[in-house]
């Protein structure tokens, strides 16, 4: 099997136009707000016209077909050709001269990870400001297409288990398929980002800061237009309609879409949906039992710092109302470990995902059951079915790549001298797409004093955990090379 | 199925008379340095008397059929009985008069791991310091029948498939099997203690402490008679016969045996052994060179003491030289990682060992493979034949049950208050058998600043780690104890 390169790069190209679109998107704001608007308009032409001759060169290809190794290629190649591209209005504006430091940025955006190296965000044009907050939900709109459409076709992670309609999907019916899907998720995707900068607004959000946040949130990226993220914010409507929007950004958006529809039963029947639901319930009220004890703050601000907080780390947005590193180390830990869980999958959440920590915990339960009965086949049940045993074998394997990729990447920042907590955190956040870590990556700082290599060590590690790991890590694998 | 209960109660009533027996064998050393012998002998005398009455009244059970479910009590019970008696000579003596402390103590011994609540070991008196040095060779012993005979059988985390000579066991076979092995390897394990001791001995090290020594290397175990541990002998002799000591404690007993009777093309056809033996060796070398360029010493010492830390954690030993958490956060990163290696299955230490890990990191390399070839079937080789899948997955769940109870066990002791870096290495080195581990409870400390509570749940996760997960895990399962 041979690649087709040309095909590729077609996409590539595809996908180089419209970012440079996008980008065009920030000339009404760089105009409005009077600032310079040409090195914006500039990065956007660039990018627009380095997609079309891609895109031209590359049209008359004459093999429509595209294989699954097509496939690994295109996504992972998307997201780095993105990123590079996607650092222009950074550079050419001066509002990031460094290189590294843009691509960081950038990728972190795309990625909807939400790490910053920004020690002044206020101090930013807001054309700029505006596509920082357009990566992440470009980024949040690409993850959708990919964890509902085509991760479960490369047959990513036991992605094939988490769509909740499963009929079986050929690879042939896989444009007319991720089409559809596209565009009704999309659909919801820009539904709620509007509905939520409305309300936003309504809480006394300029409407500049009520559409950049709504951008980030839906993407669950994360990304402020404040320095203090949205502890800028001190109204309680503001906070409790940005964890909202958070929650369903971390749900399943077709289940969301079930939801919209007014089929609550069907939602209410999805198991991982209930246990993100109840997670984030009993957490925050434990936690905020602790935060109130300690006599932090009243009764209300208490659950809700807790409420945010919670909601902000599992559905991986990343952004602070209060700094969690600061309460106690008890909540320090429980924090850490709450990066490693994630929200649903089919949200634009990063992570491990609940679904799959809840098949983990079936499956080692059922172990057990199985070493006394060797014989007996003894399969996980989920949403009331039997998983197969491929699927269960590939979610453990899954996670204990997650894992082991987590200690590489620790290892490894290490050797840029970073701190203990530092490099535990830091590693945890980038590679689940969250942002704040701990140490001096925690949620009151920012990835600033990180040396280069580990600035882009930790770039590296915010794309495999977005693209599920093994998009990214086959490639390193002599064996997809191969030609046969 | 029905517990044979009369029968596990008769193996633990010889396994309480034995315990007692042993006890008596600190008797001499009380004796010879002019302690209060008393104490320790009606420690003794306890043990026996109940051991033995337990013995005698189940003696007539009419029933000779052990099954699989009474195995996992036998272990299990087995562990937390030793322990509870073993308490008896610290109680006694009122060398440890703390019912927690002791116990904590006790089973750290049992369990191999080594970790300390003593804050002044050299002022107990000799004839308890014995005692507390057996602990760990007697739970050594014990590792080595549950580790080659045992276990395999009941089919505990993949077990079965580290025997280096693998005939098809079947249960009733299970009585004369453990015999034999259990002689022979014993054998080894007698003979290289006594060779240790002698080694020692010509060292300079006082026949009592090299004695105590030897008896805690070979187990893996990691007490010392002495405050500042093997620091306190400034000999590299010593510190060079004692990391071999550990080593050949972390190898697989029957690699040793082949290795002994000079079957080197055997030991080296281990791909388990190679892997160890190479991971030691680059370890070491990397790491001295850290060591040195820091200029901490010269180039001897840096390698012998990066030798040694590297051979005391991943043999789960737990000795200290050096304080490797006040080298750089580099290195106490790269130990803390260590902690979760481990040396061979079938030999005494503990933690994930070093086989699973290669299982674990052939099967993600493969199964990229998969996922681009989903209908191919792709075994992992080990040793140069094929695993079977259920063996692989068996080996998968026990690594993700070993991080999730590191998981909990984390979660759990912060709640004790304990700082971020503490909880992660008390947590890690309990549950790895090991015996130091980071902040408070870091090399040159020990865990008396734990709270009881934090001592019990640190105490039960030793057990855990020791036992292989499964063997104790079962107990908590409603469908171990339904009959049907």
């Amino acid at each position: 099997m041979r690649f087709n390169f040309p095909l590729i790069a077609n996409i590539l190209g595809l996908l180089l136009f419209l970012n440079g679109s996008f980008m065009l998107l920030c000339l009404p704001f760089s105009i409005y707000y009077e600032e310079k608007w040409l090195p914006v308009f500039i990065a956007g032409l660039i990018t627009i016209v380095a997609g079309a001759v891609i895109w031209g060169v590359t049209r008359n290809h004459t093999n429509k077909e595209l294989r699954k190794k097509d496939g690994y290629l295109i996504v992972s190649l998307g997201w780095i050709f993105m990123s590079l591209f996607g650092t222009l209005p950074f550079i050419l504006t001066g509002a990031i001269p460094d290189f590294t430091d843009a691509f960081f940025e950038t990728i972190s955006g795309f990625t909807t990870t939400g790490a910053s190296i920004l020690n002044d965000i206020e101090g930013l044009p807001r054309g700029v400001l505006f596509w920082r907050s357009l990566t992440q939900w470009i980024g949040g709109m690409g993850i959708i297409v990919l964890a509902v459409a085509i991760l479960p076709i490369l047959g990513i992670g036991g992605m094939q288990l988490f769509i909740a309609e499963a009929p079986g999907i050929s690879p042939d019916k896989m444009k007319p398929r991720i089409k559809e899907v596209a565009k009704r998720l999309w659909f919801i995707y820009l539904g709620l980002t509007l509905t939520e900068t409305v309300l936003l607004t309504l809480g006394g959000m300029t409407f500049f800061d009520a559409l950049n946040h709504s951008l980030t949130t839906m993407a669950t990226g994360g990304f402020s237009t404040r320095n203090k993220s949205i502890a800028y914010y001190d109204s309680a409507y503001i906070q409790y309609v940005i964890v909202l929007f958070m929650f369903l950004a971390g749900t399943n958006f077709t289940i969301t879409y079930y939801g919209l529809k007014g089929r609550f039963r069907k939602v209410w029947a999805n198991e991982e949906f209930r246990m993100y639901f109840t997670l984030v319930c009993v957490l925050s009220v434990c936690i905020s039992f602790f935060v109130f004890t300690a006599e932090w703050g009243g009764f209300e601000r208490s659950f809700r710092e807790s409420l945010f907080q919670v909601v902000s780390i599992i559905t991986t947005t990343g952004y602070v109302t209060a700094d969690y590193t600061a309460w106690t180390p008890f909540l320090t830990i429980i924090f850490f470990l709450l990066m490693f869980v994630g929200a649903s999958a089919g949200s634009t959440a990063g992570g491990i995902k609940v679904v799959r920590h809840t098949l983990l915990f079936k499956n080692s339960f059922l172990e057990m059951k199985r070493q006394l009965h060797p014989s007996a086949v003894i399969p996980v049940r989920l949403n009331n079915s039997a998983v197969s045993r491929d699927i269960t074998y590939n979610v453990l394997a899954f996670i204990m790549i997650y894992l082991l990729v987590y200690g590489v990447g620790v290892f490894a920042l290490s050797f840029t001298g970073v701190e203990f907590d530092t490099a535990l955190g830091a590693v945890a956040t980038t590679l689940g797409n969250i942002g704040p870590g701990l140490g001096t990556v925690g949620p009151v700082d920012n990835f600033s004093s990180i040396t280069p290599f580990g600035k882009w060590l930790l770039a590296s590690l915010m794309l495999l955990g977005r693209l599920e790991l093994f998009t990214v890590l086959m490639l390193f694998n002599p064996h997809f090379w191969k030609r046969y």
